[in-house]
């Protein structure tokens, strides 16, 4: 099995003090890179072309195009791969020459859902801002919301093992805290895909992005490990990917849980070398603890 | 000393399953609340008012009021607490009765910075999308870019101590991971001003909404301690606040230091209670290590 990295450019190298009990000395210090990436669509007949400004995102450059894609994909604007005809870095016409724009070319019969772009699956409930019409707004645009869910058996042992698995895969820098890490493992324990960055909804997007071009999604038949917590802006991105297992290192929230179990997604949190929680739809996997 | 707390409603009582070994037991479990919250600003003259959406964040209800005010200062759409009218929540006209909403009317002669609402900070230069150009428009529109900084002699015991601090103020959930934290100390190591939220943008949003309302701002002579990593996003808040020392208990991204060093802000990454490192302007105090 051949795990795909997806490729970073993510460490820099700079000069800082140490403070250390009473001792002041000068050393080398690893960061992770933070630059901004605007994402740009162009859309409408052959003729007359819209471009527009999606979103500007704070990421660890690397695999931009894929976590355009991603985000494109995960926020709704976009149901599928085909929807794209071309999707590139564009240099900036600066000094700096760094690729912080992606452009991503729709096809000229699809229209993209950009009436309220910033905030997509927010508004478009008559019932207005909750937690419940964000989760209705999601079922409406997702295009796997009522995916049938397969009865899984899985022993505990397996998910014990993953967070292990997905540090091994990680850099020494990376898996000490510098990067979020989202990994996509197969049924066996497997890992098959690996995505870092210094967001983590940004390293979820990467994932989905290079599923959604390798044309893997709906992923559930799959497990997706997070290396902290899981937010409902996570589990929105799982939910638009099909994904039917998600576990996380770190503590859910009220809301994420409120969604998976909404979505039939079985949610793990607190995932550690012999234990974890199951927040939600604890029925569609059996676990063997023996 | 009386430490401000600001108030929250942030948890929920959940029933799980655990899995431990090779046990499997029902228990309650707490966790985090998050839902979203819509800021909404009215502008414009006395006769023709202007509404306006600004933005929805997911965060951990309870100052909802201060998170909105630390929001619209901390982005740079009004420029100081005198801008505003009035301030208050709204209940939706829906069955959850929620009030995720709130409402910031401005006052009639001032015109708020909206013309970039959700991306105000990285598409004001010409230079285009880069961390530079973002440092850039963050000097423009602050207006504590240029604030003098007064040599500050502080005894390196002083700051191994604001995490233990930090930590004994919140709850125990809160503090085991369940909530991101921001706390405001004075340079005696006091803390004075102590915010939560499942969002960590939030969390000192609210702190600084909180500041702008008590009228103390520019926190040139204060720490701002931050339970987690440091990315350009907290850094660039700071900045707008005029906080001259920000400790992280994670680590700093490139940008946050690079931001860091052209604001003149002293930046600790790796916070312990016996170590931390000195990202920038390490001229500006004087560590004292016996």
């Amino acid at each position: 099995m051949e795990i795909n990295y997806l490729e970073l450019v993510s460490i820099k190298q700079v000069n800082v003090e140490r403070i250390d009990g009473t001792a002041i000395s000068s050393f080398l210090d690893t960061l992770s890179i933070e630059e901004p990436l605007e994402i740009r669509i162009s859309y409408g007949s052959k003729t007359e072309r819209i471009q527009k400004n999606i979103s500007v995102t704070m990421r660890t450059p690397g695999n931009d195009v894929e976590l355009a894609i991603g985000f494109l994909f995960t926020e709704g604007i976009i149901n599928s791969f085909e929807n794209i005809k071309a999707s590139y870095p564009v240099k900036m016409d600066c000094l700096s020459q760094k690729q912080n724009i992606v452009q991503v070319d729709l096809q000229e019969n699809f229209s993209p859902n950009i009436m309220q772009t910033d905030r997509n699956f927010y508004t478009t409930s008559s019932c207005g801002v909750c937690g419940k019409s964000s989760i209705q707004s999601i079922k409406t645009v997702s295009p796997f919301a009522h995916l049938a869910k397969s009865n899984i058996r899985i022993n505990a042992s397996l998910f014990y093992q993953l967070p292990e698995k997905l540090r091994m895969a990680q850099s020494d820098f990376a898996s000490t805290g510098g990067l979020h890490a989202s990994g996509l493992f197969n049924i066996q324990g497997d890992l098959i895909l690996l995505s870092e960055d210094v967001g983590r909804h940004n390293a979820l997007d990467k994932l989905i992005g290079k599923s959604l071009i390798n044309k893997s999604l709906p992923l559930n038949e799959h497990i997706l490990l997070l290396s902290g917590r899981a937010s409902f802006e996570l589990i929105q991105k799982a939910a638009m990917a099909g994904i039917s297992i998600v576990a996380s290192i770190g503590a859910p929230s009220s809301l994420a849980v409120e969604l998976a179990l909404e979505f039939n997604i079985t949610l793990l949190g607190f995932l550690k070398e012999n234990r974890f929680n199951i927040y939600s739809a604890s029925d569609q996997i059996v676990i063997v603890t023996h």
